[in-house]
C-alpha cells in the first residue's frame, strides 16, 4: 500500500480506531459501517472515510467494512506487526508502571533494560528485568538491538540522556519529561506531558464553571 | 477578559506557553518577542501572535510580551490561580506516581484522597494521603469538595466509576483507563491514552524506516 505524507492528525486517530475495532472483534462483529463506526466513536462519519481514504479506504463502503480486516490493516500501518526492543529511563513509580504493563508487549514493545543513577533501585526486579546503572545504557542500548526509549526521568537530565541515546543509535523517544526535546531528523519523539493534560482539564472546568455561575 | 469559544487545539497550547513562559521566567528573562518565543517554541510567530489572539493579545507587539505579565495572565486563563481538590482511583504504580507528583500542587491541584478495591493496598501512605477503600469513595468526594478525580483503574471498572463519581458531584476526570467514558455534558474528561501515544510513536518509526530503505 502507498503512503504519502499523511498528517499527523489522521495519525493520531489511528490507534483509536484500532482500539475500537479490537474491541469489536473480541465480540464477535464481523462488519460495521461507517455510520456504526462513526456512532460508536462519536465521529463523523465523513471523518471516518476521509481518515481512511489515505490508506485506500480499506474496502466497500456500501457493504460496511470488514472488522477483522481493517483491525489487522490499521495494525499494520501503526506497525505493529513489526517488534521494537524499549528501554526505561528512569525506575520510579512511572518506569515501573511503565514497566509492568503488559498490553505492550502483545503490541510488539518489548521490554528489555531499565536503568536508574539511584544505587537504591539499581538491582530491583521490574516483571523480570533488572533495574542497571546509568554508566550501562549506552552499551546496552547498542548492544542490544534497541529502537525505543522511555524516559521518566526529571527535564534536568532529559536533555543529556536523549543525546547519549541518539549517539548510541536509538531510534525513537517516549518522552514523559516535561522538556521538549531537540533531537536529529529521522528520530521520532512522541511527548507526554502529564501536568500540560492537567492544565487542559483545569481550564475546561473553570470556563465551564464561567459560563454556568 | 472576555472569553468566547476558544477552540481546543489552542487550549492545548496554552499549557506549552505556560511552561516555556515559567522558565524564562525562572531565569530572569523580562521581555520577549513573539519572533523570539517563536523560535525558542519551534512554532511560527504568526501562530503565536493567533493564539493569543483569542485572549486579547497581551499588549504591545512592537515592544514584545512582559514575561511575568504574560505567564501570570496566561496561568489564570488555565484556572491554575484556583485550588481544586482532586482523589486518584487506583494506587498502584500509575496512581502512586501521580499521587507523589508534587508539582501539581504548584498549580493549585490538591491530593485530598486515594482508593483501592486491593485490600493489601488500603492503609498505605502515598505522600501523607491513606489509601482507602472503593466503598468510602461515594461519601469521601461528597464531603470533602472533590473537583477532579484521577482514573488509573482498568477499563472494565471505569466505566461504572465515573458513573458514581459523577452522581457524587465530580466536575472534571482525568482519565488513564483505556477506554472513551461516556459522561454528562458538563463534566470535563481529558483522556490520557498510554497505548495510543505508543502506537503513533510506532508508527512514525515505521515510515521513517519504510522511507529510508
Amino acid at each position: 500500500m502507498e503512503e504519502k505524507e499523511i498528517s499527523q492528525a489522521v495519525i493520531g486517530r489511528l490507534p483509536r480506531y484500532f482500539r475500537y475495532l479490537g474491541e469489536l472483534k473480541d465480540v464477535g462483529v464481523e462488519r460495521i459501517s461507517s455510520q456504526e463506526l462513526s456512532e460508536l466513536m462519536k465521529v463523523t462519519a465523513s471523518q471516518i472515510r476521509q481518515d481512511f481514504n489515505n490508506f485506500g479506504g480499506f474496502g466497500q463502503q456500501g457493504y460496511g467494512y470488514n472488522v477483522e480486516y481493517l483491525y489487522k490493516e490499521i495494525g499494520k500501518i501503526l506497525g505493529l506487526d513489526q517488534t521494537h526492543n524499549f528501554v526505561i529511563i528512569g525506575a520510579g513509580n512511572l518506569g515501573r508502571a511503565l514497566g509492568n504493563y503488559m498490553n505492550f508487549e502483545r503490541r510488539g514493545f518489548i521490554f528489555r533494560g531499565m536503568f536508574d543513577q539511584n544505587p537504591a533501585l539499581v538491582g530491583q526486579d521490574v516483571r523480570g528485568v533488572k533495574v542497571r546503572p546509568m554508566e550501562e545504557l549506552e552499551q546496552f542500548v547498542r548492544e542490544n538491538d534497541i529502537d525505543i526509549a522511555v524516559l521518566t526521568i526529571p527535564k534536568t537530565s532529559a536533555v543529556e540522556v536523549a543525546d547519549k541515546l541518539v549517539h548510541n543509535g536509538i531510534k525513537a523517544i517516549w518522552n514523559f519529561a516535561h522538556v521538549d526535546l531537540n533531537v536529529p531528523e529521522g528520530i521520532q519523539v512522541e511527548n507526554v506531558h502529564l501536568s500540560d493534560s492537567l492544565m487542559k482539564l483545569s481550564y475546561n472546568i473553570n470556563r465551564y464553571m464561567k459560563e454556568n455561575s
